[in-house]
């Protein structure tokens, strides 16, 4: 198999003008790089999945709309400006609830202002320099959720995650599996459960396989096995990644997060939401202000869009995510610690302090 | 759509000497009677899931031990008794959870030790009328469930249920899905949400299909998404199946129950588990010890068989079955009412009750 831990998962190459991608809709039977040009390849990349997970949308993103700024051919600021904003609009409308997206072409078009004095040449870059400061940070960050949720972990535990919140979310590391991938680096060894996730096998495709990549004992189960895994006590600690976190700590993620979070509570496992503070959005007061991504149904009724397995005639409901009660999680794990409740005013100091770096 | 509610989901055809099934793996898209004559056929059919559910395995495997006797060339007694056994034997090693297929086989060889006396060709007209009466009994305690269960429904509710306990897991009416039929008939609207149940989505290819079929408002969810539609508060009341009760009231149903019965209790959401008394197995004390039959990787890692979705090297843990425990469990629903805590005494009423008939 090839070893997906030597790729990033998100990057750039400037010759070519090309965001360069691993496309997930083809793991785990084939590795394929992906190299995409038109603004429109690059937002149905993103609508698609073939490049998925919050950060990683966020670096696409930021790369995307370089790549947009680029092509523009504009005398002044204002009209360069006008159509950076457009191009920004399109990337921002291929998916609803992950705040890294928005959050990523926030700081491009802040990028893009403060250069504003600058000839057209040298603000396009300044945005090539912030997309790849924010690839750069992602990294970086990633590998500090991994050190600070590694403390939460001793050799041979038993860890159980949804959907794939690694390095194939990420850039490099990942936020829920960057604790995992860190603890090989040192030599250390976990077992891992991961759940397959429904409707698009995010957990066998991806998350599977990036952890048997990187030589972890991993077991996949069905959604439905977890309360059974965790009744067997094989799992010490659950990592889940997250799209967006409200300021009272409410935490969107892949569907069946809350649920997991529900099982976890009722047998008593802690549970752990991981994430850059990027993630966490103090402009949306509570989880219920989420905006929820409706999906296809075919996603359900078919598998992988091959053959049918519904009867026609059937509604399907395929929300791609949920919301887990702040009141259910144990404690976010981030790039500055490990923050626990009360969230609003933990999240309030985290983002504050990152205001005065 | 051809109307599945027309057929019985088991039948013996005498005449040709077959069991008479839907192949239930064939659904949704393809409506197939098989006529299985042969001994392994018929266990494999239960293996394969081609007839499954735990009443109708009853069913099955009692035709299909009538079967086996009607080929006993014997000339005793002894003989007969013996390779009857043998064949009871043979299909009871098809499926080792749901306690039906034990209780038919059982009541079949009690029906030949009590007419032991009659000459070999009257034993096995014995051995007829007793798996038609364990059909016709079937018919009569689902619809029985039926009206039990409707008395815990209004016009219009919101009920989820997981896996198929429909008419396709028994000869008609089905168990948990026996009140929602049964509603029906009597023009009574619900909204029904059926987990599609990996792996083998017998509630999108089953539980959809026949409620379709039956005209009810049908909407189909992946197992994880259940948490939100009860979080939704688009749900009254959870009915699922049990392939066996502990005399405790610990339930084995399809994998993923024991969860939906802790985010029941999460959300106060009343939980029944609807069966027939012959389900209760009072010789089995809790539900620890129900055995809990481990099912091939391939069912989780390949896409119904044909496309894998999960890499190479990837453990696999895929039991069938969990137990939910007594606690989380609101009542159970049987032919003879709704039985409530403390369950080991009303199971034990239950089945004096029976034995007194």
């Amino acid at each position: 198999m090839e070893n997906i831990m030597r790729f990033d998962t998100v990057n750039l190459d400037d010759g070519e003008g090309a965001l360069v991608i691993i496309d997930q809709t083809k793991l785990p039977n084939e590795v394929e790089l992906l190299h995409l040009s038109k603004q429109e390849d690059i937002h149905n990349a993103i609508y698609r999945l073939q490049v998925r997970g919050a950060p990683a949308i966020g670096v696409a993103a930021a790369i995307g709309l370089y790549l947009a700024a680029k092509e523009i051919d504009a005398e002044c600021w204002e009209d360069f400006y006008r159509r950076l904003k457009q191009a920004a609009y399109y990337l921002a409308s291929a998916r609803p609830t992950a705040v890294n997206l928005f959050w990523a072409l926030d700081r491009m078009e802040k990028a893009a202002c403060k250069n504003r004095a600058l000839a057209i040449p040298d603000i396009k870059n300044a945005l090539r320099d912030e997309a790849l400061r924010i690839r750069d940070e992602d990294i970086r960050v990633c590998r500090a959720i991994g050190e600070h949720g590694l403390t939460l972990l001793k050799d041979g535990d038993g860890v159980l995650t949804h959907c794939n919140a690694g390095q194939l979310a990420a850039t490099r590391y990942g936020t829920a599996l960057a604790p995992i991938h860190l603890g090989r680096e040192r030599g250390m060894n976990f077992r891992v459960f991961t759940d397959e996730t429904r409707p698009l096998l995010q957990g066998a495709r991806l998350s599977a396989f990036e952890l048997v990549a990187d030589g972890v004992d991993t077991t996949l189960i069905c959604d439905n096995m977890a309360s059974q895994v965790l009744k067997n006590g094989w799992v010490d600690i659950i990592f889940v990644g997250c799209d967006r976190v409200a300021a009272n700590g409410d935490a969107a993620n892949k569907i069946g997060t809350s649920g997991l979070a529900i099982l976890a509570k009722h047998y008593g496992v802690p549970f752990y939401v991981c994430a850059p503070s990027s993630t966490v959005d103090m402009a949306t007061e509570r989880g219920s202000d989420i905006v929820i991504e409706q999906r296809p149904a075919e996603e359900v009724t078919e598998l992988w869009y091959e053959r049918r397995m519904a009867p026609e005639g059937v509604k399907v409901y395929n929300p791609a995510f949920d919301v887990t009660d702040n009141a259910l999680i144990t404690g976010f794990v981030t790039e500055a610690g490990i923050l626990r409740a009360p969230f609003t005013e933990n999240f309030r100091r985290l983002k504050g302090a990152e205001g005065k770096e």
